[in-house]
This record gives C-alpha cells, structure tokens and sequence, in this order.
C-alpha cells in the first residue's frame, strides 16, 4: 500500500514500512535523519514518477507499507468504549473520526464489510497515523455485532437529530456510540436495537452537523 | 458563482438564484415542482455540458447564483460569541465549521483576506446550506480586527494543544474563539493578544484533532 508526506512517514511504525521513495531534489535532513536512524530503505526518484504513484500532493516522499491489517472481533471485547460506523461513506470523516478516537483513548472502531468506507490511503493520510494506534474491524453485519456487544453487558448509544440531550445522560461504563451515515443517518435495522438515541440540541435552522464533528462532540462527553 | 446538487438548491435563498441547468434526463418531480414554485428558471442541457461547468458530482443539476457577499464588520458587533479563523486552508473544515457555528445559533466568523480559505463553491456544498445564516467577514488583519474586539470588551479564546482544559474555563459572556491552521495551528501575532489559550486534553499519542472537529468540541462547550 502506498502512503505519502512527511507527517505520515513519522507516524507510521517503522518496521511496517518495506521502502520508502523519494524526489530526486528531496533534502529534508530531519526526514533523512530519521530514515537512516530506523533503517529504512529509501531511494531516489523523478518527481514525475512519484507524481505517477500517487495522485496527491506527496510533499516528495511516498512509502509503500504493508497494508492494513483489520482486527478481530474478539480483539475488541476488552474496551469499554467503542465506536461503530454505521455505513459511513465519507473516508475524510472516517479519518478524522479515527483521529478523535484517538485522541480520546478509545482503540476500537466497528466498520460493516459493505456500503461502508474502507481503510485506503486518504483515511491514512487524514488520520495522520491515529490509524496505527486504534483498531478496525469490518464485520459482516453490524447489527448481529452490536446484539453480541449488548449479551456482554455493553450499552448501545446511536446519534440521532432528535435524540435525548447528550449532555444529561448517565452513560454506562461499557458503551458503543454508534454515528450513522453522512445522508441517510442511522439505518432502521440499528435503531431498533439501539438502547439509547443520543442527540445534540441545536439552535440553527439547518439543524445537522458533519458526521466526523457530530462523533466528535459525542465522543468527548462520553468520555469525560 | 456555480453550485450543484439537490440539496443545495433547497437551502440556497430562491432569490438569489439566476437559473438552473438540469441534465437531459433529470426527472425529480419534487425538483421540478420546487423549481416552479419558487419560480426559479430552469434550462435543460446535455450532461457533459454539465460535466464542463462543475468537475464534480452534480446529481444533474447545477445552480448559478449570486456570488458570496461578505458582511462587514460592524455588522457582527452585536453578537456575544464570534468564531475567527486564523489562516484555515481546507474548504472542508471551513464548510464544517460554517455549519457548526449555525447549528449552535453562532452568527458570524472572521476570516483573514490572504492565505485562507475563502467561500467557494465546495464550501456551499459543504455547508449544506448553513452559509446563508452565517455571516462570513474578510478582514485585512485578523490580528487588527481581534484587537477591536477586545476593545468592545470581548474575550479572545485561541485553541492551543497544551492550552487550559476547555471544560474547566468560566467562559466570558462576549468572547471570540480563534481556530488555527491545519498545521501550523495560531500564529505567533495571534497568539501574543490572545487572552486565554484554550486546549482539549487528550490521552493519545498523535495528538491532534481534526480542525472542524476540535472547532466542533469547543463551541459546544463554550456555548452551554
């Protein structure tokens, strides 16, 4: 998988990186610094032949890297805070959510295998390597994966326009905030088993928010 | 200015629209019927005619309307909270931003005239329609303008990574909150006016939030 600029190139860890290629007027002595320091192979390129790897600004340093490795289910069954994704669509929003749940020490995002985002090199690049330090797992049906999360004990939290203020509710300690997708919102199969709607109360006329500020918000109440 | 998309046409004032393109086989009675009503002109015309005014997903229809008018400073004097950017680039946060800020009944942002995002046809979109309720303010000197503010007795809050824990801040009633660069965060003029520097605390190890989504977590607390 390829994966570029400068910023990615630190938050990746080293030994997933297989080589790194650089522009041939590349002289960045940090950058250089640090390849040589964690041994990892780099080499010299046109620019134009970097311009063909990818189709971004690659700040003049792309890394092929070993490709995501998704976790398990079973992986996850140990935090008490997880985020689902219910059919997310937008990788810039799947990035930044990652990001948050980062930030917010949470290490575990629910994604289903279909009609949803999928880890490629934009949500890399927008999680600025949050992604190497939270754990995705894509299951086959989101629905079943929440109905094993509540028989062990965890609660099931889905944001809603005109859910219940998100800032008087008494959160469980094992909780799933699940965010809808980007149009349609949360799809009716997971409303009907969600425990808990969750809203934040708005003042505006248009009355949504980004998916990715919306999580944003909800994540770091719940997490207080 | 060129704006596209079924969403976009129903939060766009109908006022302000000229005319509408529509591809040959558009067919949305309720479009239609909207059009008519709000008798808006419309015009029918091959798809990639379409394809050649906006290089993106139209959904078939494509609306010219007036161009963004800025308001002017002293219209946004009466208001008790103010968002200012300090040299934002990515029209996505901005678009975010700006729906942010109406959702949570906030009316107006300052915006820097150089180096910065400016209102274009991905910020509509991405505002989906909250632009029309916010009023955006170019100003020459962001720093110049925050200074005025302070002598009409607002607060100036500037997002730091390592500022004060926003929940534990007694918020003054008129207060400006500063977002900065995507990068680069507040710049150095900005941050030697700033009265309280405001941060989110993170557990994480990368350590940065998305903008919109930090600008998304801040507002809302400041906000209660």
């Amino acid at each position: 998988m390829l994966v570029y600029g400068k910023n990615v190139l630190k938050d990746v860890e080293p030994k997933k990186i297989r080589r790194v290629y650089l522009s041939e007027n590349f002289h960045d002595k940090e950058i250089m610094h640090y390849l040589s320091e964690n041994h990892i192979h780099y080499f010299f390129r046109p620019k134009n032949q970097l311009d063909k790897m990818v189709d971004r600004n690659h700040q003049g340093i792309v890394i092929d890297m070993d490709s995501y490795e998704y976790a398990s289910f079973e992986d996850i069954l140990e935090e008490d805070f997880i985020v689902a994704l219910d059919h997310l669509e937008d990788v810039h929003n799947f990035g930044a959510i990652i990001r948050t749940c980062e930030a917010a020490g949470i290490k575990s995002i629910l994604v289903p295998k279909d009609r949803s985002v999928r880890v490629n090199d934009i949500v890399m690049k927008t999680s600025v390597g949050a992604i190497d330090r939270v754990k995705i797992v894509l299951v086959n049906n989101l629905c079943e994966a929440l109905r094993k999360l509540q028989k062990e004990n965890y609660f099931v939290y889905a944001a809603f326009m005109d859910g219940e203020d998100y800032q008087r509710i008494d959160y469980a300690n094992k909780k799933v905030l699940v965010i809808g997708n980007e149009g349609k919102g949360i799809s009716n199969v997971v409303e009907a088993i969600t425990d808990v709607r969750v809203g934040i109360p708005m003042q505006g006329k248009v009355n949504s928010l980004n998916a990715s500020v919306a999580a944003g918000i909800l994540i770091f109440q719940m997490n207080r």
